[in-house]
């Protein structure tokens, strides 16, 4: 299971319909959660995500509807005697804050809390495990602000069957080979494993593209990925406004899209003036056919 | 109108059914919220409560379900556009936060937000008008806390009519003589207001204990107050509990709002770990029988 599950989809401010934005990714056994706006933590309960299996968190920037729920989070999972710890990827500043806010109130975590300050001069991998590959890189906004490269490793190289049959392996020997494992044959021949496999097809991707004017030069992040979120506060009609305030229309997420042969686009962090969103999605489709809104409570897979 | 509305009436951990404390003070045409716990400005929008009329906001202490939402509700405030100053009245620290958060988002407000540092020490009046008088006041918590005094002050002084006829003085000029004027009679005799009128009555009074421990000291703050709200974080079986985390039940809560001779009580932050609030009522009535719950969107005049 790789997919990602929108908790809010609003810009700055928040209306009791839209939540500004936070998005959980879930891979596999593994919960990771991508900003996290005022009350992520009461959508996490509203959506039923097992907030136990939280383990880490990327802040994109320092705007309030992207990071003013996360000290409100921590907090509530330390009183609920979470043990494990807690990685939390964001700008410097971010660390200051929660030290502070933890400080005053006279908190002592429950859990360890590790902070990862995010800068622009250190971009590429900050997490990697058996699973998953997170890198992240610098978008175009009024403050230092990050998108996020989300990869699930494949693991099990993928067996040749005609070969395996040549060489006369066993079927029940076939998981030591997707492994990696040579084969010792009875007559004393060692089969290498790369004769008899490939190695393990690409993971999969999903590219999370945060607050952002337009920007081709962007696209290289996205180059082919099976998910990608881009923010559309406006729409096309407002590309001036887009542009003074360093967010993106319809057309140039679709755009950014289409230069990036992505193979699906969902896009967010609608404008509050918007009441009805029929209009982002059409106005996408007719430059990338594969957009959706991207809906809270809904689960894309990736 | 002198009136208290709640929003939020939870301790710690929000649920989807109560949130954390936030309580809006209706003086006319004035607003005052006390506390602030994340999503008030949410809560504020839920039950329709006019936020450009926000003037001034008390924060009790620095346990973020008193605080979290403030830099939220701040960010809103100004992207719509409130121009009028706003004043915070609060722990020191919450300055250093809020500045901080301003800050690193490159924020600049579109009014001027005024801080007003709460420390024990200065224990007294902090604002005055025409028609409000607020003070604060300690109370027994594990940081710093304070709870508030609102008290709506009468301005007109009260016509004694049997006096006010035996000098002769037409019903047309009595609201002069509620605003203390004197009064010139033709035969020369200057009638001295306060021949004819008395002073004005004590105003009403709100007294909000925020989050303490039990403790009998603290019924001289709310002596004879027209409505009282008191914390009952606990039922009184856990009265143990409640001290050691600085917290009251609603036996404790009850207590105090007799020997203050309070007329009125409302109770809330209680725990999460109770999902059914009845014998909260019940429980506080055998002590104190005008109590009631604070019920969240609910209205109580005071």
């Amino acid at each position: 299971m790789f997919a990602v599950t929108i908790l809010g989809n609003n810009s700055a401010i928040p209306t009791l319909e839209r939540h500004p934005t936070a998005q959980i990714v879930t891979c596999n056994e593994q919960l990771l959660l991508i900003d996290c706006g005022e009350g992520t933590q009461l959508q996490i309960a509203r959506y039923k995500i097992k907030r136990s299996r939280l383990r880490y968190i990327f802040i994109s920037h320092m705007h309030g509807d992207h990071y003013f729920g996360l000290i409100g989070l921590i907090n509530t999972l330390s009183l609920l005697g979470q043990k494990e710890p807690l990685t939390v990827f964001g700008p410097p500043e971010l660390e200051t804050i929660l030290h502070l806010q933890l400080e005053c109130s006279g908190t002592t975590l429950q859990f360890e809390l590790i902070f990862v300050p995010l800068r622009e001069e250190n971009q590429g991998v900050i997490l990697e495990d058996k699973e998953l590959r997170v890198s992240f890189f610098p978008v175009h906004h009024r403050i230092p602000c990050f998108g996020f490269i989300i990869e699930m490793q494949k693991r099990k190289r993928k067996i040749i069957p005609d070969q395996a049959r040549a060489y006369e392996i066993p079927a029940a020997y076939f998981s030591h080979l997707q492994e990696g494992a040579d084969y010792q044959r009875k007559d004393g021949l060692l089969v290498k494993n790369d004769w008899v496999t490939l190695p393990p097809p690409p993971g999969k991707r999903y590219v999370y593209f945060a607050d952002t004017q337009y920007s081709e030069d962007l696209a290289v992040y996205a180059q082919n990925a099976d998910l990608m979120y881009h923010e559309t506060t406006y729409l096309q009609q407002l590309e001036e406004r887009a542009t003074e305030r360093f967010h993106s229309t319809t057309t140039q997420a679709a755009t950014l899209a289409l230069k990036a042969n992505a193979k699906r686009l969902i896009i967010g962090h609608f404008s509050s003036k918007y009441t009805e969103l029929s209009g982002f999605e059409e106005e996408c489709r007719q430059v990338f056919p594969n957009t959706d809104l991207a809906l809270e409570g809904t689960t894309y897979l990736i």
